[in-house]
């Protein structure tokens, strides 16, 4: 996705080897109306999935998955990052953070994914996969199915979209890196 | 706003005394349309106000903040609950949930906020305040000026919007709600 792109070598920082910033735009500060024509681009890359959910982790995959849900007229569940008081009935899955080196675990009240589900999996960040394998796995645990992942930024060089792919997943990345330095952002395309 | 009122009465559910559960279409799965006709309803409200720039807190704030700020042409700017390792010049501020009984400490970028800025606050829930005064002391840190503030659905009993409008802001709440308890949603009018 060219406006992606584009916006990732104005607005994007890379600050040490591997680490790409881009919370001035999508992850601290977010651009509405970027992330409108985000929404747009996924609902057409996937328009063939007949997806029934979105479902996402907070916080920054949030606006991209609402934004496409929109899109597509249908639900978004963002999975939390910390149980809910009020929650029973949870799925629950572990992510290691590479960024951050630690373990959190995400949670999804079951109530909202059903066997029958279709389910498009958003986020804005495809690394090593982590989180996409916590996300695989709420959706194995409810029995639905899994139609597409979608990410804004893969880091090709981190190889969790070659290990999504070679699972049989369909993965679309708008913005795909192959490689990230200083004062050096190089995409695969 | 009728729409939103009528969600809630349909979808929302009365836990306990004065809490009330809206995971199904507003802060764990969430209903896109309904989301943009929310934004569509804050930029309708705040248009005098000529906001510059939309500030929310994560997770459940994002939504409506976004779709806001689409209908605005303003970027949105989402205060972290944790400080993320590649963040500087921060601005914090502590919140109290009576939802959980715990503090937490919000982040934002001093960078994203400047002087000159007017801020649109935004937020899913207005309680006793504790996040909206949250948000007042890191704008005030930033030295710029609070336009407005708008939430998707106040508790008019727990009188955080009372404090809000005693200090002379302009609260726009598009569901207020009178009294909570079991089987019982009373709106204000």
């Amino acid at each position: 996705m060219e406006l992606l792109k584009q916006r990732i070598l104005q607005d994007g920082k890379c600050l040490s080897e591997g680490v790409l910033k881009v919370d001035n735009f999508i992850n601290h500060q977010i651009d509405p109306q970027l992330l409108m024509s985000i929404g747009i681009e996924f609902a057409r890359r996937f328009a063939y999935a007949r997806a029934t959910k979105i479902l996402t982790i907070e916080a920054s995959g949030i606006a991209p998955a609402v934004m496409a849900g929109y899109c597509m007229g249908i639900p978004v569940i963002f999975a939390k990052k910390s149980q809910p008081c009020t929650m029973n009935n949870a799925l629950q899955s572990n992510v290691h953070s590479f960024t951050r080196n630690n373990d959190y675990t995400i949670t999804v009240n079951s109530d909202f994914i059903k066997p029958t589900d279709r389910i498009l999996v958003i986020d804005d960040f495809l690394a090593y996969g982590s989180a996409a394998n916590a996300l695989i796995n709420i959706v194995e645990q409810a029995g639905a199915t899994i139609v597409g992942m979608g990410f804004l930024i893969e880091k090709d060089f981190q190889n969790g979209g070659k290990m999504l792919r070679e699972k049989g997943y369909t993965v679309e990345s708008l913005a795909r890196i192959e490689a990230l330095g200083k004062d050096l952002i190089k995409f695969c395309d």
